[in-house]
């Protein structure tokens, strides 16, 4: 970890010239991959390249990225005040009526005619079939604007340190008045609550489409299962692991914070798992920095776990980016070879899940920088802190 | 409309029977088109195929139907036991550890070796390109799932009538109490909790990844831009129109219905276009019938708009389906040309909207019958009835 001074929170919609950065960068890639446009659906990726905001539905919200003049963004007529009421830069809007329509006045009419003549056409990977086959030509899949999106600006990183902030605060908080018999509705009602409130007074225009704030937790009774929220009226108790997650999108960027904590008193078998779970993530620490491969970081605390004897025990790798998706690529996998470099966001989050005794994860989210990486979400973490007292 | 007796509510998951009987309506369909497989990853079709509600992500889940034994399911291997807790019928799992993953142990490894050789594959049309490009061989989009849901079951529409009736309580209740300065945040707040608790006390495993409930309205400033929900604290005026619009999807089943109001008294320049409004809709009412054309409905529902001199201000088609989606097909629109049949679903909802004096648009869902409809969202609809008095 480094110690670096971070830049200000911010969490006001981003200026014009942030937009015309991220074309810039989109552009160049684009040249390099020998492509003349770029079409895009999935709604983070719209979000990213407009500062617009859609809930999918059946009438098809599209941008179309030319190699210059402004973006192009194909949206239905009813949501037009919509798009120009949140739109960011310089972006020409094509309406069409209503899905279904008459011949001639579908959507795929128009978007046909957004395409230049022979054109070379790259498409998200995410893009939905029946939206690729409306791509004239010989389109082809190609991940550009999300290996773009993987290396955060600085108006990015000022914007995930924001919701980086208010997520720990809310960790905090719930850390604080842990007590054996709150239940999963009771703290997540509260924790939306907070969080929702303070984004609305930070910024009364808060798009409520990009915003999404979950706290909940896991009693030690089903936190060897990671994911399993299925009863809200599940209750904290004495002892542990407990796990409790916090996170959220707001306004369009994201974060995450996760504890393992206990009530009263760690049972003996639980001490074990912990330590080791505080050993990986701590080398993932120590080895996230620019230059390293993401794939070896996850080998290094696989192996690490697997010497524990913790092999059989694991559900996930290291970690994952977040910003404008929640969980976005690049990932600290195994198999996954790619360099790590100044400007990514990670999740630090080695798990260990034992049933009958509980589930281990602290996640973190982490910005890399020149010469390593810090936490933006840094709550307390040591066992000693993580044991709430009885009360 | 027809005064058939309507099946009794229910709001329990499916029995394995009903499971069944999809999967036999799907086969038909595939052996009609000639397909080996049928493959889904959209989660509302993963939904009606398992009973298992996912949150997308970069795990894919994704199902593969071949044409006998029982349904494949491809899950990331954190969630199996998610899986298993909700899932209904005859399901094979097949699991995979994590995206991304070292070679060959990929989640595109575990889907290649699901199909047979030289299968005929069809994928349905919203699936992302990257799982599409996937499918081994040459496999085609093909709309069967979309299809096959579009004629709703008896146990579906009973879990429709659910919905409905509490989403029009909840409309009532939002009519009844309705007063100059309640704000949107309130109203919201107060409906989304009415609506929850009923769900938990009816059924306390309601599944919330399958629960979405909206309570909104827009005052008459903002009415005549029906998708207008940016600002949280806009609040009921004296006069209107106001829309108010209640809808939700219930454990996985949906509803809508929404209402024009106005308080304490309706502006001169109101009762043309409420008047116009509720002729489209008696029209539509009466239309809608086995055997009437879907796209011929919308265009005399269009017509009638126009003839009064609203045809510059008509911002959508007269209804879409709803089920485990909440705008599904089949659609009320001109250019659609399918016949309508017994156990469709449909919103009607032609809307007429005015800058200057706002917009007006009732919207209820109906239940197509052996010789006509009959609408399940029975709330007041009169202008008389419409008009709340001031308190």
């Amino acid at each position: 970890m480094t110690d670096q001074k971070l830049p200000a929170p911010l969490f006001t919609p981003p200026p014009a010239e942030e937009m015309a950065l991220r074309i810039t960068r989109l552009r160049a890639a684009m040249d390099e991959a020998g492509l003349d446009y770029l079409v895009a659906f999935d709604p983070d990726n719209i979000f990213y390249l407009t500062n617009f905001a859609n809930y999918v539905h059946e009438r098809p919200f599209i941008v179309v990225l030319g190699k210059d003049g402004p973006l192009k963004f194909l949206a239905p007529k009813l949501e037009v005040p919509h798009v120009r009421s949140r739109m960011v830069g310089q972006i020409e809007i094509t309406e069409y009526f209503e899905f279904p329509a008459p011949q001639g006045e579908n959507w795929f009419d128009r978007f046909a005619e957004l395409f230049g003549a022979d054109a070379r056409v790259g498409v998200e990977p995410d893009c939905p079939l029946h939206i690729f086959q409306a791509v004239p030509g010989q389109p082809t899949g190609s991940p550009i604007i999300e290996d773009v999106r993987m290396v955060k600006s600085d108006y990015e990183i000022a914007r995930i340190i924001y919701a980086s902030n208010l997520a720990t605060q809310t960790q905090n908080h719930v850390l604080e008045n842990a007590k054996a018999g709150q239940t999963l509705v009771e703290v997540g009602s509260q924790v939306r609550a907070i969080m929702l409130m303070q984004v609305l007074a930070d910024y009364p225009e808060t798009n409520m489409l990009a915003t999404n704030v979950t706290g909940v937790f896991q009693p030690p009774s089903i936190s060897h299962d990671p994911h399993n929220f299925t009863n809200v009226n599940v209750a904290m108790e004495e002892g542990g692991p407990h796990v409790s997650l916090i996170n959220g999108t707001m306004n369009g960027y994201g974060t995450e914070v996760e504890r393992t904590f206990f009530i009263g008193h760690v049972p003996d078998k639980a001490r074990r798992p912990f330590d080791t779970m505080m050993a990986a993530r701590q080398l993932a620490f120590d080895l996230i920095k620019p230059g390293a491969n993401m794939g070896e970081v996850d080998e290094a605390v696989n192996t690490l776990l697997k010497q524990a004897g913790y092999g059989d025990n694991l559900l996930h790798r290291t970690g994952h980016s977040i910003g404008v998706t929640g969980h976005e690529g690049p990932f600290l996998a195994q198999g996954y070879d790619r360099e790590i470099k100044p400007g990514m966001i990670f999740t630090i989050e080695p798990g260990i899940y034992l049933e009958g005794i509980g589930g281990f994860r602290h996640s973190d989210t982490v910005l890399v920088t020149a010469d390593g990486c810090v936490s933006l979400t840094p709550s307390p973490s040591s066992l000693e802190e993580m044991t709430i007292p009885s009360h």
